[in-house]
């Protein structure tokens, strides 16, 4: 089941030169531009495909047709050459479609710095446009993958309405391909600026309290189009948190070279953005993603982060805790149950909260361990 | 040959299981203080020796007549308890040397969040007392290590005087067993407060422009000691500054589960800020540090991390080189030599820079590899 009034296709164009899906598309079904909405990501070295779509969206004033996708390249650090080369992929994409240019959004994954196989490229769009059907969103899943194990693809219902989400992480995840990339499509009714705050708010709560080594890559993006057909629906903001939330957690699940997920709760910080710095600190930090990845739980390194996170922070205050175990109490060791605690540590999913003691700041962080597989997934790109 | 006026010793008082050397000293022939200096480390959970030393040399206005030092251990973590054991120890110490207490500083080194071995370390003061001499310096610099692979000990002479530093890294190198230390001894004369000024700028250029995985231990301490018998020179804080820095290169090529050493030079920022900013982004990057691991020129992720610095970027104007070869030109992929660019990848020690083309800004950082011994190293604590 899918958002009424859009289609889908994935195809494989050449670029891959594993000769996998690398080409998706995600459009509506009439090919009639729909309000959209974006968050791209901060790096100062956007990708062209990230400049182009930002520019897209600003002449739209909030409207798209289509988004086209390719794996296999992130079109990134290509110079004026990429720039033409996203513009002229979108442009190529709306002749099939019947809409203008502009209404064509473009994202790219892959390695950095190299140029775009552009013929392979161009030379999937028919293919891909003559594959879009309302049942082809697992096939844009796939065809979005770089080195993910598994296609993405969320469903969640509203009264009256349904929103699907694909992606394929990566993000800060397994980013020796680069970058997160998500499409949420809704039937719901929604304008362009109601549409931009519902997915400002689910993306700041879902991929952005996601870390796993800190980067922000060049290409991440995140698209919401909403159709309409449903009309107009006040709930869309949360089934959209819900679908990015899943998303976001099918990521951290996803990350080749981790061997467990885990979620640093931060309470009693001394304001909200503290908590979130104390949180990403400790999520950030490759000790404690070493100890995480051998299960053990020296609560040390989550204090020396913290004490150096930039937040507020009385040593004798914090109190840590693995799986509800506590191990730190007013800033020392506590008794503690060390079956409990063995437990909890062995665990795929591990619970780690501090309480900092200073007031109600509160925030929450997922991450990931760091394994020597990760190394080995990133040592080479070739 | 060391600096006059000063003695060292090193002996084993069981702190450590494996029965090493766990206990240093540094002290003034004549028990008699002198001026002495610190930098700390800005972690908000400081250890009880930091707290300690700190308060000592705020008391005395910058005098000292000892530094008695612990491995094994970090005391800290340790509440009230940790802070009237560090004074305790201080207060033993001048007892044997004939001074007040607070003429001695103490640094610890070691796990996080343990209870001092408390009658261990009292016990084995006796000896290390019995033990000081001149000659002492190898055996408190052996003393000192926890993960370290050899001790680091430098002697650099201006006219008429020299400047001795013994130290353990670690630091943000080796961080398991937490933290870097680093005693400096002189025979020039010096002011406290030209001591103090001589060893900001001395650790501004070398300890805090190295980094491995950018964590700010609880520990982290450097202290400069000045006896004056060769009378005051002037080039005292530039033989400080070239002793640090060589101490720090010692703590980048013994950092374990390092293979390769690098130094990020960043030029043309906007500013020296920017510049910092930046270099310590690239340098701080896992990505970065796997593709250095794997000998890999992957420039892109450089100018992903440079993106999202926080440092002014211009994605079309940045170049970057790899050990003298350029790799990207005006944002772009340029033709390069490969062979020289393999060569230099494969080298152990590699020489990154880039230049952001705004303007004069520039910094350097040194940093490490990222490697499965690293994780390995990590893991666990025991």
């Amino acid at each position: 089941m899918s958002a009424r009034g859009f289609v889908a296709s994935g195809v494989a164009c050449g670029i891959k030169e594993s000769g996998a899906p690398d080409l998706a598309l995600v459009a509506t079904a009439d090919g009639r531009p729909v309000p959209a909405a974006a968050v791209f990501t901060s790096n100062l070295a956007p990708a062209a495909p990230v400049q182009v779509s930002r520019a897209h969206l600003e002449a739209t004033g909030g409207f798209a047709s289509a988004v086209v996708i390719n794996s296999g390249n992130a079109n990134a650090a290509t110079g004026a050459a990429g720039r033409e080369q996203a513009e002229q992929t979108c442009a190529t994409v709306a002749e099939g479609l019947g809409c203008r240019p502009e209404e064509v959004l473009v994202c790219s994954t892959g390695l950095i710095g190299i140029p775009l196989p552009f013929a392979a490229l161009q030379s999937g769009i028919a293919p891909l446009l003559a594959a879009r059907h309302a049942s082809g969103f697992p096939d844009a899943a796939l065809a979005m993958m770089t080195t993910d194990m598994s296609p993405k693809d969320v469903l969640r219902s509203g009264e009256g309405f349904v929103v699907r989400g694909i992606a394929k992480g990566a993000a800060m995840l397994a980013p020796n391909m680069a970058t997160m990339l998500a499409v949420l499509t809704t039937d719901a009714g929604s304008s362009p600026a109601e549409l931009r705050a519902a997915l400002r708010a689910a993306v700041a709560h879902s991929f952005n309290d996601l870390s796993v080594d800190g980067a922000t890559s060049t290409n991440d993006t995140v698209i919401a189009l909403a159709a309409g057909g449903a009309g107009a629906r006040p709930a869309l903001a949360g089934v959209m948190a819900d679908v990015c939330a899943e998303l976001a957690t099918l990521m951290a699940d996803g990350a080749e070279g981790a061997t467990k997920r885990a979620r640093i709760r931060v309470t009693g910080a001394a304001s909200v953005t503290d908590a979130g710095r104390a949180a990403r600190k400790v999520a950030e930090s490759q000790l404690v993603q070493c100890s995480l990845y051998g299960a053990d739980p020296y609560w040390g390194r989550i204090v020396s982060e913290l004490g150096s996170s930039g937040a507020a922070f009385d040593p004798d205050r914090v109190s840590i805790a693995y799986g509800g175990v506590e191990v730190c109490r007013a800033g020392v060791a506590c008794d503690r149950d060390d079956g409990a605690l063995a437990a909890a540590m062995a665990a795929r999913n591990v619970e780690i909260t501090a309480d900092l003691g200073l007031g109600d700041g509160t925030a929450v962080v997922t991450f990931t361990d760091l394994s020597p597989e990760y190394i080995a997934e990133n040592m080479r790109t070739s």
